[in-house]
């Protein structure tokens, strides 16, 4: 019964990705208020598809985007499959080879690709388990047994509303593992089910200094800059060594142990092919880390945006009122985030001269995790994996925050089984998003060889 | 017949004013391309005023904006005039109590004031000297004797074409002196001639990374990032007691002379009431230096605007491709502008870690300039304005840069007479700009008795 299952996968594959483009069409940007409409559409899809394919399918309201739940009629899940339908802005457009919300299947240098927001991540792999759920139906008259779905609108912008409505609906979600297909392939080849996450704390600062813009000619000399106070605040949240130079942003942090750092090892990571991708040469972290060890099991500390002044063409010889940062911190072990947002804010008051001030917006903050991988449904899935893609798969780190595994396991007291089939070329969060055709297809044929195993 | 032309300035006020609203209304931002049509019919409108009032009018096309010059017919110029009709951009335009470009005279704390953009830099200013022209001769049936004007539109953006045209009209535009209108009262109250000006040097710098923007997340901790390489080669631009550190930076800089010192000092600068009006309290300047040297015969150094990753509202975990800023350097005395740019430029690629590159856009230089006052018209002017305004007019520097004058000083080898009526609170270059009904009514007539004890 594989066979025909994997076969129904591969013949139905053209109406996948027609399916698939219908919701690359949605311009769902969750940041942008501008899409609120947008949010609506794609989640009104996604309650629509889920409906038919047989899952009890609903829409739930919430103070920001629409959360998608389809459940198994009538009995309690065993696995809980989370995905998210919202997108990344898209900003700067004139990068972009073509509208990115008009989604092709192209010959790319890595083979035929899906190209438009959201290919990558997350809707394309939303819907590699959504496609798999439907050629099972097509192959078994019904659904995989004890397999509910939660699909959200907000990742991309704190899931801010995700936690109050697990914890409002903690009963009939409840499951034994998480199943979430938001990571990728590891070194773009190996099958991987990520057991380690890094946190994340994502912090704005404003420095406030006249009460309006003045003339660079007349005051400057005289009057505070606030892009100078903020360029030197952000100077100095590293030292020379890399090091992030916040009181106490190491507590909590250990070294990586031995078993890990030798299977890491083991993965024979290529840095040179990793960076080169991007146009890069050289590892600009921490001293004395390993390549995979800084992406995965180190924190950092990046500005994630900066602005001030006159951005526009030309020359405005301008002293600006204010100027402002986002910054973006990735924690690892038991760093606690809101211990290193006080001490961020205390970095920023600190570094204020007089006529300054600062206002602080908080984007979110979650801890770092790591998952018990004794359930049953790790190995099955690995070897699984390993079937499907003639490479066994492996157990990694992530670089990357996937807040959703901190709320399954602190309100529905499970862990997540993480297993996606993204590329590093992705180029998920800019301007050319694609998707490899070869991950949406044999990413559908891994969770229907996943399902079929974990079925018996 | 003074008191005849004075009482005709007052009598015809009302006209006066509706007619600087017409130019106001004209939206001559001249750094933006978008304004590109409305700098010329600005332009336009300049050429079809000084015509009616019987000046030889002219509008000369440049490959930036159109250079507009009103000449007295048939003889060489002893004094030529220079305004600007373009003005700056208005953003950000939420900060803004009303359209920009819809001007209006309303109460203000000071008394009256015409509010708009350009309603004090310089388009206000440019009028006082026209309307002076206008009542001049309604009185005389004349225009002053060998009074010439040259009108720009591109001061606010580099003035790149006022040179080569100053050179190709050298022998028609020869004056004895030039006359302009585009500085302030001092302390808002005393009437002033500008001998000194700081010269200035506009560098804008992008700082380039990876080839695309990356996820934080998945390649935070491995690649370089522009903000942060950028954040510190702006901090690193000062040392601790505020002077620049660039290399060779005050080559050229000497300590004011005694002389001078003390006069400035006898102005009695209220640096608590300058850095008051707009929510400051604290002079940030290099260390050791009084305020008005500071703003008049000190160098500076500010980011005028600092940008890169993602600006809009909420939070994007990026990594971006590059950064950048635009740098106003405020030059005095012998300061190469040249030499400084290089200095600059070399300061930035010092600090370049592997993977970044930097790229340079220049934005314009030139030198600061002191005048000779011995032209019999400084006495003569500075007596005029003492008449005028019931306080004795004073010689004084200015922090800001008139690139005219260097033009004006290589090119038709004449020293300049700067006088001008804006106020600090005028905003100039930010929201509000507004100009004194009573800086324009008084300016009006400080320029009618300047002529007319000229013109004898």
């Amino acid at each position: 019964m594989l066979e025909k299952l994997l076969a129904e996968v591969d013949s139905d594959l053209p109406n996948s990705i027609e399916r698939l483009f219908q919701i690359l069409r949605i311009p769902s940007i969750s940041t942008d208020p501008a899409y609120r409409g947008s949010c609506e559409e794609a989640a009104e899809w996604m309650t629509t598809q889920l409906a038919e394919l047989g899952f009890k399918s609903s829409k739930h309201a919430t103070p920001g985007h629409p959360i998608v739940v389809g459940r198994d009629s009538g009995v309690a899940s065993r696995f809980l499959f989370y995905g998210h339908y919202d997108v990344q802005p898209v900003d700067p457009l004139d990068l972009w080879d073509r509208d990115p919300f008009q989604p092709v299947v192209e010959e790319a240098p890595g083979g035929k690709a899906i190209r438009g927001r959201g290919s990558s991540d997350d809707k394309g792999q939303v819907m590699t388990f959504v496609e798999a759920c439907r050629a099972w139906r097509k192959v078994f008259g019904r659904l995989p047994r004890k397999v509910s779905l939660v699909v959200e609108g907000e990742e991309e912008c704190g899931s801010a509303n995700v936690a109050p409505f697990l914890r409002e609906h903690a009963t009939e979600l409840a499951a034994e593992l998480g199943l979430i297909c938001d990571t990728g392939l590891f070194a773009d080849r190996t099958p991987a089910i990520v057991t380690m996450l890094r946190g994340s704390l994502n912090e704005e600062v404003v420095i406030l200094g006249a009460d309006r813009d003045l003339h660079s000619g007349i005051y400057g000399g005289l009057a505070i800059n606030p892009i100078r106070v903020l360029a030197k605040i952000i100077a100095d949240l590293h030292d020379d060594t890399g090091r992030i130079a916040l009181e106490g942003f190491y507590d909590g942090v250990t070294d990586l142990p031995q078993v890990l750092a030798e299977q890491w090892t083991s993965l024979c990571f290529d840095h040179d092919e990793f960076l080169g991708a991007v146009g890069l040469n050289t590892p600009s972290g921490e001293a004395g880390r390993e390549p995979l060890e800084a992406i995965w099991s180190r924190p950092t500390c990046d500005a994630t945006g900066i602005s001030g002044g006159y951005l526009g063409d030309g020359f405005k010889t301008v002293l600006p009122a204010k100027a402002s940062a986002k910054v973006s911190f990735r924690l690892v072990g038991q760093q606690n985030p809101e211990k290193i947002r006080e001490s961020f804010r205390a970095h920023v008051r600190n570094a204020l001269p007089a006529d300054c001030e600062a206002d602080f917006i908080s984007h979110g903050a979650h801890s770092a995790i790591e998952m018990a991988t004794d359930h049953e449904a790790f190995g099955i899935a690995r070897n699984a994996l390993t079937e499907e893609w003639d490479d066994p798969a492996v157990f990694v780190g992530c670089g990357g925050s996937i807040p959703i595994t901190t709320m399954f396991k602190e309100i529905l007291g499970m862990d997540s089984m993480l297993i996606g089939f993204a590329k590093d070329s992705d180029q998920i969060h800019s301007p050319n998003e694609k998707y490899d055709l070869d991950s949406f297809r044999k990413g559908i044929r891994s969770w229907a060889r996943i399902l079929y195993a974990l079925d018996s």
